[in-house]
């Protein structure tokens, strides 16, 4: 399972820099709209790029857990996919959100939709493999076995 | 050792939903007292949901790795049932602290437990295996063979 | 490969301590500089305490991911010793904010250098496997075979 994750590893490390990068973004909005550390009010073209970002924070681990358990447990393909459609989603609302504030919602509807469909797939998957390994029961296989 | 992580993946899985479903919460409570984005503050009323919200955020890298370490290396079953409790905790304690400072500790203090014990079966497990892989010394088959 | 990372479980396990850590030292300079919750403004002291812990809590995540993939796809011992030194930079940077805005630069430096490496060694990694499993290219022993 874990052997064989090369897809999942990629687009991991490919999300991890863009975390970066909008934490870069928060630093250089700090000298654009000279709002000096610790602060982090003061100015709200700031406050929208650092919420945005912060945004993005909060939802990393749980985008990370259901990308991994949907890989792992359903598709690796389809969630690697999924987890790129995620990472445009990020860019589109941390890009929106930095300009207006109403222009965070596209992106941030888009992100949640992703994030439904992997919660959902990983869920899916872990239940088949729950049946599978303590019931002695793959839905997966006999529903391949019917069709 | 990953390979049979199905108790560990659900419980995951269950926590990733949980941590949504309380950034939904902080969306609700933005409506509620009617604090716009991109500001967090105004109201101390969404501050508290905000803040509880906030700290959940902050402890949950920590609490899910410790939470796999403990599965993988020590026992997957009773991580799986330690990382419920810490689900439990942290709900008690969202919804303590949306309600007042005080109610915030009973919740906390119980999650910091949880936590505490999960780190401390994942440190005896790795220790374990680190002197089984490198040492050549198991001392949990030794403990059971002069039991 | 999930199957020998007691090296990293276990430099995991003590970066999840430190982040507890930094998140106690918070509670700390909450009742020193009288900053009750759910406020965390008021004292610049509490503040640059505050910000120093969200910095780090911020690029957890993308520390830990990089951190496992370099030590999954590239190589366990160097990604542990790197983890190390992201772990000391990470202390500098933390009690260096903690005293003064300035002392913050030295650590958060050493701490986005390591984590520029471990992301280049993960992606190093990644792309050799990837190469290795897709076009049965495997860079790595053709290299070591020349030499």
């Amino acid at each position: 399972m874990a052997g064989n994750s090369i897809l999942l590893a990629a687009v991991s490390l490919l999300s991890a820099f863009q975390q970066s990068y909008f934490a870069f973004q928060v630093g250089k909005a700090r000298l654009k709209y000279k709002v000096t550390p610790p602060a982090v009010t003061g100015s709200p073209d700031f406050e929208r790029v650092f919420r945005a970002q912060q945004n993005c924070v909060e939802f990393y681990p749980v985008f990370m857990l259901a990308f991994w358990m949907a890989g792992w447990y359903f598709n690796q393909a389809l969630a690697s996919f999924l987890g790129l459609v995620y990472m445009y989603a990020r860019h589109q609302y941390f890009f929106g959100y930095s300009e207006a504030v109403k222009k965070r919602v596209t992106g941030f509807r888009l992100s949640l939709v992703v994030l439904a469909l992997l919660t959902f797939l990983g869920t899916l998957g872990i239940a088949n493999s729950f049946l599978d390994e303590y019931l002695d029961l793959n839905i997966a296989k006999k529903l391949r076995w019917h069709l």
